[in-house]
């Protein structure tokens, strides 16, 4: 039970952290923390939490890394729909509390779009489906290859939640403008719940995508990470 | 001695470099530093303070910490009044010298809110008190789950002090709109006496949210982080 | 092959991040990741793809590390050539993508610089011919070293990925105003193909100044870091 | 010979870096590092060259850390003048390479205070004399409690540069808009001698004050360090 926990806890931390941020403090005039504040939280949710839980569950916060590390030959498959419920059921009460929060804004307006991902009218900067589909995948899977490298025996052994944090704020630099980032069906789903916009309706790329983009990425890594080279 | 004057010192350190970049730094016309660079500065002044004090006095420099960290197992109850003594005391001290330093300023205008904590008309974005108290019991509650899950003696040896530190950075991301963010009673103590705002009489929450927050991060690290699962 | 499929990789990863994070996200109004982030991006991209794939090709990512590395004694020069091309392709191939990616912008007005190496008109603050070849030729010169220096064995094993991923971000702090920064010609190469200006004829600027930049870096560390002092 | 090479090196990088991003990057229109970001160089400048040169000078780059490692009992008196001199030319002559490079911008209007530091009329936001002293006292107090700390024998092994580099980006956060941050005399004599206005008639402040500091906080960490606790 201990390891659900720690996925629960964890993924709460991602949510309440990462779109905790975006929601609250990234557009507060002059001094917000903007795109790149936003993206340095959501890594620091995951260096964090990988040091805090690494020894318990793993430290996967994230459907799509579950079913990558099991493709991938290092998540046992009894563990993988256990684990998705707790991200999603951890998601979803980060997003709950947040809501609870910004009600207590004076003057409350509203919670828009939550910092829920989308696409079309819903992207950030007016990206299309087909363009957020593709750098969800893209991103997935070098969110995935750089989880499985990390935590390689012959890469250097404490690093991993560094370089794998780390590799989510690249992520969300590169493309909060295009989806609002996902590469995490749990976080998109959480906070989807409670935005006004009709995010709802487009969740599903949000799994689709980064699934597929997470088995891309697994099956890349067990091909260049082979060892009879 | 040493370790109560390691913890002065880096009580000192933190409240000297997070509100002193604050004060100093962050609304600068057109070059400042943001809520983001404040939260990178809070968070390096206990990554770097970590890594100067840990080995002497285990680095807490928050009075909450300290009261986690004696509530979860990690700390002996008869230096908890002590460290909390010298903390106060170094936050006070800082404050002091960060209030001599700003009165060299060409056309000082006063102090301001000093980087005092607040809620309701003192919150920087006027969140609620219910909002300020659940933000601050959740992210205390968190900060202590991160400090005692990396310094696990499961968890890599060597890191904890850069979990930590970005875990302090990550939380104020996150909240400084809300409350200016403590999760530290002697941070918020230090500056509240030198604010020109009635930041003392709202100071009771910055030592009882924080320290709640704390003591529910240790139960729930503890039941969680238990070896028998 | 693996270790070529990894320099593949790698030069992706660099160039989709460094280069994808300056096309989408770096003008963004109001929150964009300006400079800084784009800084931040660059070196992530290359601290990632070092823990990544560094235990199965070096995590080089770039022509003039392989051949600095090469002239200094720390790279076999029967894999030069390979690597060369491998880096080319990836940083070719994540143009591409990233091409397809901002076409499916609503209202799409070309690509324009596409995040391009120049000098002179195509300087970002107009600096010349000689400024840009000076800063290419210095930068990439500690770029060597730094890297050099952290994979020596009397410095601290597992750490090389944060300085030198961390050195590049630096890098980009300095120079993004002058010449966009390219201290590796294969980024440079990868996006002039698709960038609307006359960055095509250009570029043998980013390949002839990296090039002479990081051999000079690798006699430097040569010289100054022999044992036998 | 080696070592005093490794720090003309290392002050070099720490000066083109750091005042580099200063002058060349940080007031870019709209996309800026900003100060945030002239403080990520700086401490980038110390953290990458103390992997790269640390196994061999030390990483000192800075001649009030000489000072204050001499009077720490960690640094041979016998090769105080020489780190000295090797400092104070590695800052200045990467001073004129970096002047070298601004005169090729189109319609250079001259160095200005180029990254130089200052009180009175020549700090960044008219801080006192007084004011300037006091922070740069305690800044490099801490400076050097940090360095000391952290490669302390009973502190973790190897993190010392992420803790000293990042010590350095902490200073600037605080105190750029007060002295422009020296807490090194020859970052300071470096670019002085390049400066239009009449940085260098302020020099003697950015050497007394530093190394006043630096013995203050050697002082204080060879009490609060003592191991008969």
């Amino acid at each position: 039970m201990n390891k659900y926990l720690a996925e629960f806890l964890g993924t709460f931390w991602l949510v309440f952290g990462g779109c905790g941020s975006a929601v609250l403090a990234a557009a507060y005039p002059e001094l917000g923390i903007g795109f790149a504040g936003v993206a340095l939280a959501f890594g620091l949710t995951v260096l964090t939490g990988a040091y805090a839980f690494g020894h318990i569950s793993g430290g996967h916060f994230n459907p799509a890394v579950s079913v990558g590390l099991w493709v991938g030959g290092r998540f046992d498959a009894k563990d993988l729909i256990p684990y998705i419920i707790s991200q999603v059921i951890g998601a979803t009460v980060a997003a709950l509390v947040l809501y609870i929060i910004v009600q207590g804004q004076a003057g409350f307006a509203g919670t828009g779009g939550f910092a829920s991902n989308g696409f079309g009218d819903l992207s950030p900067n007016n990206f299309s489906l087909g363009s957020a589909f593709i750098i969800e995948v893209v991103l997935t899977a070098f969110f995935l290859i750089i989880i499985m490298g990390a935590t390689d025996r012959r890469a250097p052994a404490g690093f991993a939640p560094i370089a794998i944090g780390l590799a989510l704020t690249l992520i969300h630099l590169i493309s909060i403008p295009v989806t609002n980032t996902s590469v995490n069906p749990a976080r998109s789903t959480g906070v989807a719940f409670f935005a006004e916009t009709a995010a709802l309706g487009q969740l599903w790329l949000f799994w689709v995508a980064p699934i597929i983009g997470a088995v891309i990425g697994a099956v890349i890594y067990k091909l260049v990470g082979r060892e009879n080279n």
